[in-house]
């Protein structure tokens, strides 16, 4: 792609000046819940409702038509029933707005395709590049922008999430939200008239508030499958890209065929895409939000040392973050007498040295701080695997406290750490506390190991392309 | 075991009398807070505690040793230094109490195997069993009995956990009881010196609270492999049995043998005696209790008809849902046509009555109501799994309620149901709901799929042997 389109695409994401067209005074519907989202994230470009008869609406100043607005528009999102979409189209297209968004459903995934490709052919003909139609919209927070008709906050942060599938992406917006996962993005995909996941994979491979980059997909248009593999070939080698394709089981790609109407390719073919483009696949929507956590969580991902230890105050779960170790690959440190010695300081006689490093439950903040800067000082240590059961005498959120403390102070090698810790509501608390401060926490051993397991195979992969 | 040493067994979960030998005035002290759990929780029995000075601890009659007691003692709690516990166990052997619990530590597991035999012997001698030592305690919430020094609350339900883990036994006591996971029974195994995972399954198989056994284990004692597939292969003719075993791998063995000081033995051998016996594995804590909530959710296991439905409101949930069943081996119904016909009653034109059965995101609560009614009533179905994309006009906890009653209504076969919910705290809430209300549920499709797969797996278990 040349600079010129992915300015164009930077526009959908970063507009100085959007408009609704189709925008409504009723927040319940489509058209008025867009407006009433962009309003509440504070975004600070200038914003124009389009709307037959409104003078304003929710203090917007509104127009009868896009040719009518005294400003140079950006992004038009387009929410007017689907037999009025072309004429916006092109209007936009005449006015020279370089990007629209068109939220109106009823087109291919309905058997119009004959309208939508319409829509294209207008569109291309003024150079006017489309995301949609049939989507939920788009959401840019380092732009405080939330241009959908899903929920009104998503958490600021460094994962972008493209998705095929509407229902699920609004759902997301809100459970995201809720498990404390920062998003930088969220693009419905919809019909992929123009714009794909290849068009968009381009810009946020660019984007410096993108970290990593996830999607939820359900099939590649065709065509487009090389251009996918060789994009994404170049993106990975930059930022991690995690994908989450339905359709695995033959059963689920004939659902997917009856659902959408399009032909859904069998699997082994996305297989060896994603491993031919280097993208991570994982297997659920927590798998991808895991991972992408613990590989947002890092500035640069560069995994030195030797291997990675366990540190614990329960000996079974230390035990099962062993097993999970295994099963995913990630190398533990056969540990060095040194740092043997040092760890000893921080534990009751009775307690473990080895790897994993168990501080019993006798284990205070001030052990687990302790052992905590140990690991992250010596070389040896690739990163740390902290967990942690639930006990009456040390309260998870002070020991949340002492390793945010204790990262912040020692970790600036940027070694990888995730933190698992087993508990009830004040642990809850506890996990949200380290995951608002950069480090993904998790309430089961298993799934703290596998997302720091994803980070050192995303590590190695970049090795081995460099 | 015959009915005399199971009647013992009995007074360690249903005593009329227990008493605390050292108990503390100090809540914060683990004599002090295993007094306040059993008080805190309406323990309906007699309670008293043996002190050398106390008079009364927390309004509990105290005595200065257990024979001063002027009652007949069910079930003994011992916490009192190591070196005291002999004397005590001495005591109510000379007493005739039937059972003892011993929480104090510092035997087998560090080193003193010696003052453990010497406990086991005299306890012997009288015909004393023991539960312990190096344990946590005992919940069995149909007698309102929280004798542990862990949290307080435990939510009371219809599943046995037996855990050789001391600190995430604690730590899943708080944990279930946030994730809404109700349990009849907590107990801590410690060092298995008499009384192990064994005995406790002939207690749980006949215990009518108890419709799940599931354990955490981390080995068998030597001797005790046989006993084990034998108890078992009955057991789980009665009860499904599920099982967290730590030590897969070989690197998690070795560490299982430095923090129990025990040889664990190679996985392969558990794996074949689970497999023999019956019992279910899981691969972690989340997945143990996912399977016991859908298990424990039938009063009787027994999956009729000829394949499970998936009905949802979005397409991709469904595809996903669809490939977990495949993978997990739930066999989906292909839709006779009478179905399909009630079905589309249910659904705009552009949903599906195929499996899954897509409402489209336009569903409201009737819809789902009236699909899911059509679904439990017909022949075909063995069972559902609803899911459910939270929506900004279908409000979670509505949907929940109308499946509550829906389920009420018509559920009277007892079909296997589990529902899957995507969504923010509203969403969160309408899981909340629904478990409570006996409908297991479960944040991530998957899981959800998993969990009933477990339910079929383990109907076809009861069906080849029975």
């Amino acid at each position: 792609m040349d600079a010129r389109e992915l300015e164009k695409i930077k526009k959908l994401f970063q507009p100085e000046v959007i408009a609704v067209v189709g925008a409504s005074k009723d927040p319940k519907k489509v058209g008025g819940s867009i407006v009433k989202n962009i309003l509440a994230n504070g975004f600070k470009g200038r914003v124009y409702a389009v709307n037959p008869t409104a003078r304003e609406i929710m203090g917007v100043p509104s127009y009868p038509s896009l040719k009518d607005i005294p400003d140079k528009i950006d992004h038009v999102v387009v929410s007017v029933p689907a037999d009025k979409v072309l004429d916006v189209i092109e209007e936009a297209g005449k006015l020279g707005v370089p990007v629209a968004s068109i939220i109106t459903a009823g087109f291919k995934e309905t058997g119009r395709a004959d309208l939508e490709n319409k829509l294209v052919e207008t569109a291309r003909k003024y150079g006017l590049r489309i995301l949609g139609p049939n989507i939920f919209g788009v959401v840019y927070t380092p732009a405080n922008l939330n241009a959908t008709f899903g929920p009104e906050k998503v958490l600021p942060g460094k994962i972008a999430f493209l998705t095929q599938s509407g229902a699920l992406g609004i759902a997301l917006m809100a459970w995201t939200a809720m498990e404390g996962i920062g998003l930088s993005s969220i693009v419905s995909l919809g019909n992929m008239s123009d714009l794909d996941m290849v068009d968009l994979g381009e810009f946020f491979a660019e984007d410096p508030n993108t970290r990593v980059i996830t999607m939820y997909i359900e099939g590649i248009a065709t065509g487009r499958g090389k251009s996918f593999i060789e994009v994404y070939k170049k993106i990975t080698k930059k930022k991690p890209v995690i994908a989450l394709k339905a359709g695995r089981s033959e059963r689920g790609t004939k659902a997917i065929a009856s659902h959408t109407g399009s032909l859904a390719g069998s699997d082994n073919v996305y297989e060896a895409a994603f491993k031919q483009a280097g993208i991570l696949r994982a297997n659920d929507v927590q798998e991808l939000f895991d991972w992408a956590k613990a590989l947002a969580s890092l500035e640069k991902v560069d995994v030195k040392g030797e291997g990675f230890v366990i540190l614990t105050n329960g000996g079974g779960i230390g035990v099962m973050a062993t097993d999970a170790s295994v099963f995913s690959g990630l190398p533990l440190l056969d540990m060095p007498e040194d740092l043997k010695a040092e760890l000893r300081k921080h534990m009751p006689w009775f307690g473990s040295a080895a790897n994993p490093v168990d501080l019993t439950g006798q284990a205070k903040a001030e052990n687990y701080a302790g052992a905590f800067q140990a690991l992250l000082k010596h070389p040896s240590v690739s990163g740390v695997v902290v967990l942690y059961c639930e006990v009456a005498f040390l309260d998870p959120v002070e020991l949340a406290k002492s390793l945010i403390e204790t990262h912040k102070q020692y970790n600036g090698a940027g070694k990888p750490v995730v933190v698992a810790m087993v508990g009830g509501e004040r642990t809850r608390e506890a996990l949200k506390l380290l995951d608002a401060n950069g480090i993904p926490s998790y309430p089961i051993p298993e799934r703290a190991v596998k997302s720091i397991a994803t980070v050192y195979r995303y590590s190695q992969y970049l090795s081995r392309n460099q």
